[in-house]
C-alpha cells in the first residue's frame, strides 16, 4: 500500500469534528477504498482549547490558519471555516499556489471565486474538490460532472436549502405561517438566529451557482442568480397550492438558453406526481435533465455533521486514488462567461396571491390589470376574511411571459385596495 | 488538447447505436468535458449490412468480433454484446490481456465473472468500467464507489428492473393482475417475448450481485442471491397493500451482516412515505444507505438506448480523464468471499396471501398454522369470494423471524383447503 495521504484540517466546528470521528470510525474501509491511508496530520482553528469530543492531542496544531498549506507533511488542505473571504480564501489562494490539492465545503467562496481558484488549481495541477459544498452528502458534484458527463444539460434545478425545506413541510403538515414556524425552528436549534442566508435564498444561489458552471460549462455567476425567499408565505398559500394539485418548494434553478444563462432561486409550485413534492423535511435533492440521460434524481440530507464530513471525504478519497478531474467539469479555460438571460422572455404560468381589503371593486381592478397586462387567468380563488378583515385571492395564470406579469404586478403597485406586497410563485413546468 | 480516445465498439443493438448517436451529437462537449476527443474507430456486430439508422462507413468494420481487442488503433474496447459467456466473455478477457481499458454494460458477464475481470484489469493497470450495468442511466455505479466512498455501508436495495416496475405501476392504477399487463407490455414491445429474466428476477439479482460486491467489499456472489418476480402478484394483493399504507415494488436488497452477505429480489411492501414509493413506470431508483451519509437516493431511467448510452459514454470520459479507479470500490485483491446469511434468522413483517376455498374451517386452519409456528397476526382481512368461488385471505404479520413465516407456510403446504400457492413479500422496514 502507498503512503499515507495526509490532510491539514482548517475549521473545526461541527463539520470539522465530523471529518475527525469519520476517518476514525471508518480508518480501515477508507483506506483498502482508496488504496492508502487517510490521515488527519495538523489541525488549525480560532479556539484551541475548545472541547469539540475529540482527541486533538494527536494532531499538530496550526495557529495562523493559513500556515497550515506551508506545513511540509501536508499534502492536502481541508478547509471548513466559511465565509466568501477572509482567512478561508487565503488558505484556498495559499495551498494550491503552494501545489496542494484543496477541499471545501465553502458554497459562498467557490460561488464568488471559484473560476479564479479552479485556474489556479489546473495551473498547479491539484485537485480542487467541494462535494460537501453542494446539497451536503448526496454525491451530485460528483454526479454532474462525471456520471452526467456525456449529456448537454437542459437544467438542472433542485432543493437546495434544508432549512428552507424543513420550513415549508412543517407549514404543510400544520397550516401554519411562516412566521412562527421559523420562531419555532430557531428555538429548536434547526434555524440560524440570523437566518436571511437560508431564508432569503442567499445560501441556495450560492450552490446554484456552482451546479448551473458545472452543468453549462460556464463560469460561476452568483451575482446573476435572481434569489428570493420563502420570508413571505402564508399557510394559506400552500393550502391554495395543495388544492390545485402542487406542493410548495424553494427551488433553485438553472437553465441555458438561446440569450444566456439563466438562474433563479424562488418558491415554486411543483406538482404532486413530481418527485421533488415528495422530498420533505431537511432533504435536498437535485435534478438534472439530460438530453439523452432524461431526468435523474440524487436526494439525500444536504447538512448535518456527518452526511458533509461524508461528501469532504469522499473528496480525500478521490485525491488518494489519483482522481482530479477539472473542478468544474471541464478545463477554466474553456469555460464560457455567458450573457444572462433575460426573466422577461421567459414563458410559465404563475401563482399570484393578493392579500387585498375587504370593499366593493377590489377584484375587478385585480382583473383589469391582468388584463390590461394580457395576462391569461387560469383560476381564481377569493376566500372570506381573515382574522384582520382582509381577504386573500390566489391567481393561477394560463402560460405567457413573465414580463407580463411583472407589468401588471407593476400596475397594482400602490393601489389602495392591496394590504402588503403581491406574493409570485413560479409553477414548475 | 491531447490525442483522441479510440473506441472499438461490440454490438451495434439499440444501445450500440445509442452510444454513436451521443458521442456524434455531443461530440464538441465532450471533448471539452473529457480534455481530448472520444472516437469511434472501429465496430463489430453480426450482421454487418443491416440497417441500424446510423452511418457505420466512416468506422473499420471489424468481422470477428474479439479481434476488436488487437486492432492497433483500439485505446479501448467498449462491449454491447451481452451474455454471461461466449464471444462476450472473450472479448473481455483478450481486451484486458492486451491491456486495453474495458467499458461493458453487461450486468449477467459481471455477476458471474466480475471477480476474474476486475483482476485481470488490475494486473494490466487498466479500466474496468459499467456504469450501463446498473441502472442505466443513473449513475449509481460511480455514486456507491466513490461519492458515498466514505460510509460503512448498511444496505442497499432498489428497484432495478424497469419491466417489472413498469408492470407494478399499472397493476397499480388499472385494478388488473398480473398477466394481463404482461401480454399487453408485450404487445407493446416493453417487455421481451420471453420476459422471465425479468419477471422472475434474474435480470435485478444481476445488478444486486454488482451493487453489493461494491457497497460491502465482497466479489460478486450471483448464484447466493434468493431471487423471485412478480409472476403470482394480483390485482387484489397491491389493492390489500394499499389499504394497508404500502405500495408494492420489486426490490433487490443486500445487507452486509455478522452472519454474512445477504443479497435478495423479492416483490416488497414499501410504505407510501418511503421515496421508492413515488418510482412508477419503468423508472430505475437505488437507496444506499451509509454510516455517515445516511439514506441517499438515486434515481433516473433505468434502460433504453439513450440512457445507457449516456452511461457507456461517461465511462469513457472517465477514461480519457485518467480515472481508472478500483471497478469493485477496492483491489479485487481484498475483495471478500462472504459467507452467505441465513435469511431464516432475519427478522421483518410479512405480507402473506392465501386463495382459499370457501367452506367452513380453513381460516381456523390458516390461523392455527401461523400459532404453531409463532407466527403473530397483525391484521387479516377476508373478502368475499371470487369470480371462481375461491376467497382471498391477507395476512401482515408482526415483526418476527422469517424461519417461522417459512414453518408456517410447510405445516401448510397441501392443504386442501388451499387454492394454489400462497404468496409472501417482504414489508420493507
Amino acid at each position: 500500500m502507498s503512503e499515507a495521504l495526509r490532510v491539514g484540517l482548517a475549521g473545526l466546528g461541527t463539520v470539522g469534528g465530523g471529518v475527525i470521528r469519520l476517518l476514525d470510525a471508518n480508518r480501515e474501509l477508507i483506506a483498502r477504498r482508496a488504496g492508502r491511508a487517510i490521515e488527519v496530520v495538523a489541525v488549525s482553528a480560532r479556539d484551541r482549547y475548545k472541547d469539540r469530543g475529540v482527541d486533538l492531542t494527536r494532531f499538530a496544531w496550526v495557529d495562523d490558519t493559513t500556515a497550515l498549506a506551508q506545513q511540509a507533511d501536508v499534502d492536502v488542505v481541508v478547509e471548513l471555516i466559511g465565509g466568501s473571504d477572509g482567512p478561508a480564501l487565503t488558505l484556498a489562494r495559499s495551498t494550491l499556489n503552494a501545489g496542494k490539492s484543496f477541499v471545501t465545503a465553502n458554497k459562498a467562496m467557490l460561488a464568488h471565486h471559484g473560476y479564479e481558484l479552479a485556474t489556479a488549481a489546473e495551473a498547479a495541477r491539484v485537485a480542487l474538490k467541494f462535494e460537501a459544498a453542494v446539497a451536503g452528502g448526496i454525491p451530485v458534484i460528483k454526479g454532474l460532472r462525471e456520471g452526467a458527463a456525456a449529456n448537454a444539460i437542459g437544467r438542472v434545478y433542485g432543493i437546495l436549502n434544508g432549512t428552507c425545506n424543513f420550513i415549508l413541510s412543517k407549514m404543510e403538515a400544520e397550516g401554519r405561517d411562516f412566521a412562527e414556524i421559523l420562531a419555532e425552528a430557531q428555538a429548536l436549534g434547526f434555524a440560524e438566529a440570523d437566518p436571511s442566508f437560508d431564508i432569503d435564498g442567499v445560501d441556495a444561489a450560492h450552490k446554484l451557482s456552482i451546479l448551473a458552471s458545472i452543468a453549462f460549462g460556464t463560469r460561476p455567476a452568483f451575482d446573476t442568480v435572481a434569489a428570493s425567499g420563502i420570508r413571505h408565505l402564508l399557510g394559506a398559500d400552500i393550502a391554495e397550492a395543495a388544492a390545485l394539485g402542487y406542493r410548495v418548494r424553494l427551488l433553485g434553478l438553472a437553465e441555458d438558453g438561446p440569450d444566456g444563462l439563466f438562474q433563479r432561486v424562488h418558491a415554486h409550485l411543483v406538482p404532486v406526481d413530481h418527485p421533488l413534492a415528495h422530498v420533505t423535511g431537511s432533504l435536498n435533492a437535485v435534478v438534472a435533465e439530460g438530453n439523452f440521460v432524461g431526468r435523474l434524481l440524487f436526494q439525500g440530507a444536504g447538512a448535518g455533521d456527518g452526511p458533509t464530513a461524508s461528501a469532504v471525504v469522499a473528496d480525500l478519497i478521490d485525491i488518494a486514488r489519483g482522481e482530479y478531474g477539472p473542478p468544474y467539469a471541464m478545463p477554466a479555460a474553456s469555460l464560457v462567461a455567458a450573457a444572462t438571460a433575460d426573466s422577461g422572455e421567459r414563458r410559465g404560468r404563475a401563482y399570484l396571491r393578493f392579500t387585498v381589503a375587504d370593499r366593493v371593486g377590489v377584484l375587478a381592478e385585480i382583473a383589469a390589470a391582468m388584463r390590461d397586462a394580457g395576462v391569461s387567468i387560469e383560476s381564481l380563488i377569493q376566500r372570506g376574511a381573515m382574522a384582520d378583515g382582509s381577504v386573500l385571492v390566489a391567481i393561477v395564470t394560463h402560460e405567457g411571459p413573465e414580463r407580463s406579469v411583472a407589468q401588471a404586478l407593476e400596475k397594482l403597485r400602490g393601489s389602495q385596495s392591496l394590504v402588503g406586497q403581491p406574493l409570485w410563485m413560479h409553477i414548475l413546468g
